[in-house]
């Protein structure tokens, strides 16, 4: 069983540490963005070095006090604060925010975990380089929870989602021991991948404290378009053939619904629709080219044979830096738009890309049959992640249908899970899925999760009720 | 205490299956290509069905007799035999050889885990496709055994090793449960990452029963040539200098020293050496491209490029396919050469690329400090991987030296380790480097391994002694 941390206990804790490394929870602490879960907390921790993490787990560990580590406090699904059980102690990584080294002739940056993202991304731009991860929440989010929730975006159809982009991980195990995997190799295989396990685990299992990360070369020219397609297996088709055409130097390719222009007239008419006739579906596709070939020859090129193949229908090709920023602001701004409708019921999932095209019809079909929706179905369609997001008909508001909500997420999910999709695509499991992960996942993995769980972190004090449900609270 | 697998158990475990599963073992089994170790043992299943592997795993699990999975046989490490202890049952997966699926568009393939890699690369390559694992023994290795070593080779630079072109796996865990896991999906953040703890674990943490393994498009156009570079430092400017020009289509990039080729002249003079004066340092850079620019173009270009910059002397651009080949025949040949001068002592390492170069200076002087002998080393150098190769000088043998090798080994493996690199690049640990991952390997990385291992083979029957030593036989 675990304690609360209690005053006394509070009191031990912080004659560990200096007296300026503890603080008192503030709001951000104990919010998240969606508004689902409100944290409690007896006391935040704001460590500076992987030893004082290192001291603060041992002493959580000694006092069995859980443990809830916090990044940036972007993440969506409820993995960053605890609503409920004993008082625990936030161990926020914020004052750990050195880059500790670059090293461009390598393409390595080596991280500590309180890094913001796009502080990760300028240092990489500095020397030249490219550090591809990239997404909504990039000027707040801390790498560590980026890697620890395995974060996707707009970047990994062609460079991988954030366990892709690590090489090396530095972690404070439920011990209390420092794991010190800062490795910078390409290739080294000695032993267990410990860190593609701490990766992805959403603190349950340690914390990681740096990281040593991926850069690649910036591409030297880039080309941006929005080619109208017929449905989303032509989207898969031209995806096929731009990378025939131009292999990996797709960077981005973005199927839009016309619901997603709609609410962007209806909400937020300042952003300019390109089109002169709305499409049904179109893709925004970016071409990140080295070498030779121009991205307007690249990129005519493909529409001339995607013409030719009768994929595309019409296009757009940005002819300069304000258009591409134009279309990449329809792609942006969509998620805007969907909040200010005000969403019924989203979805982060993934699907087979040979079963994308099937989901999106049949997904229509039984939504359809629950009552009368707008569906805005847009995304990362390369990878097979989709925002599968429904809406009230105008005139109605989300609360209207709060009823149904839950009919419509089980309905959405079992067609997900029927066809070898993933409920949690890039968001994670948190706290919001845990009962997802129990319904749709494999049991014998289940059993493998809970015996390394109980493993090493054997007092269950690492951000217990997050991915998997706390012990002796089912 | 694991048992031996007795007549009476053997007995036991042949009613679970049809008698055609069954067979005595053979040489192979019971040999490995580098004749370290001698295996020994009482009987091989050839299961061929996932369900049979789960019936055999967990009628070992119930006599507690070892379980020793075999693949293709050709791991260099003794991961696939056991040379002591219990009499094991050998696990052969050769009858599970087949191709589950193949989703062209998607990218993706099926395979069982005893396919042969030259038979996924032809499967692949049937739909247009391209799977890039590309090593030696790809003739006789098995797809299954791959991924359980994170197998690399010559594709590493560009696609990444085995675990990088892993979407899922079905595996065998040491229960007998069947982990469903052969995921086609892109994304999916559903918890622990247990695809890449079975990867890479040697066949210690359950068995690897088929995968989904990731395609790629086939680059339209090949180039290759070979740069004379002043030094291996030359080298990792000239490889960063082809990335800014060509971005990932940089296929290999393969660091080749005048060792290699005078052992070449030696045992084979009929591997023709193209250079009129054969240069100290020489790389062979594979270019893959897509789209308008031509392969000559782009060598030209970065061969100009690189003149300018000082990084290259000469140059020798393949013409056509037969210089082409011409070209990876020495590469490839080099093995085959230093095998019949026969080496002292030979070492799988990767280094941080940055100390690749002080690395090579600073082993060589160690190295003559302990006598005379000529060293080759060569290999992947974009991914820092090196094969460093100790000879006898010409008139002395192998056996000359015996009383100096394990000094030889020692002073380099402690010098990788000084400068942050690894003992195994991507041959694995197997039974040759137990000692070596425990003398080099992070305290809190083999304390989490083993709790791992506990946890998940708490009898301890999967592959008993390969990456972790056995309970109590310290």
């Amino acid at each position: 069983m675990l304690n609360s941390l209690t005053q006394d206990r509070a009191d031990v804790m912080r004659a560990t540490l200096p007296a300026d490394r503890f603080a008192d929870a503030n709001a951000g602490h104990l919010e998240e963005p969606r508004g689902r879960y409100a944290g409690t907390a007896g006391l935040v921790a704001q460590p500076q070095t992987t030893q004082e993490v290192a001291t603060l787990v041992r002493a959580a560990a000694e006092a069995r006090v859980p443990v809830i580590p916090y990044g940036g406090g972007t993440g969506l699904v409820g993995g960053q604060l605890a609503p409920d059980g004993p008082l625990p102690l936030i161990l926020s990584l914020d004052r750990m925010t050195t880059i500790r080294a670059v090293y461009p002739q390598e393409n390595v940056l080596v991280a500590e975990a309180g890094v913001i993202l796009a502080d990760v991304q300028a240092a990489a731009s500095e020397v030249g380089r490219l550090f591809p991860l990239s997404l909504a929440a990039e000027g707040s989010a801390r790498i560590g929870g980026n890697l620890s929730t395995n974060a996707g975006g707009t970047g990994v159809l062609r460079y991988g989602n954030a366990r892709d982009l690590c090489l090396g991980i530095e972690a404070v195990l439920p011990s209390g021991e420092i794991y010190h995997g800062l490795s910078r190799l390409r290739k080294d295989n000695t032993g267990y991948d410990l860190r593609n396990l701490m990766i992805g685990a959403e603190g349950t299992l340690g914390i990681i404290t740096a990281a040593s990360l991926k850069l690649f070369a910036t591409p030297r020219s880039i080309g941006t378009a929005l080619f109208q397609v017929a449905s989303p297996a032509a989207a898969l088709s031209l995806l096929a053939m731009a990378r025939d055409h131009v292999g990996e130097s797709v960077s981005a390719f973005e199927l839009i619904h016309r619901q997603g222009f709609d609410f962007l007239a209806e909400t937020m008419p300042q952003v300019r629709n390109p089109w002169d006739q709305t499409p049904e579906w179109c893709v925004l596709v970016e071409l990140g080219l080295s070498g030779g070939v121009t991205p307007a020859e690249a990129l005519e090129g493909l529409f001339e044979a995607a013409l030719e193949a009768g994929l595309v229908a019409d296009g757009l090709i940005a002819q300069n830096e304000a258009q591409r920023t134009d279309f990449w602001t329809i792609r942006e701004t969509i998620p805007e738009a969907n909040r200010r409708i005000g969403s019924v019921s989203s979805h982060d999932i993934s699907l087979p890309l040979g079963a994308l095209s099937d989901f999106i019809i049949e997904a229509g079909k039984r939504i359809r049959a629950l009552g009368a929706f707008r569906i805005n179905c847009f995304g990362h369609v390369g990878d097979g992640n989709l925002h599968y997001n429904v809406f009230p008909m105008p005139g109605k508001t989300r609360a209207d249908h709060l009823a149904e909500r839950d009919q419509i997420k089980r309905t959405l999910h079992d067609l997900v899970h029927e066809m070898e999709g993933s409920v949690s695509a890039e968001h994670g499991i948190g706290r919001l899925k845990v009962d997802d992960l129990e319904r749709y996942g494999d049991p014998a993995k289940l059993a493998a999760m809970r015996a390394i769980k109980t493993a090493l972190d054997p007092l269950g004090i690492m951000n217990p009720g997050a991915v998997l449900r706390a012990l002796g609270r089912v």
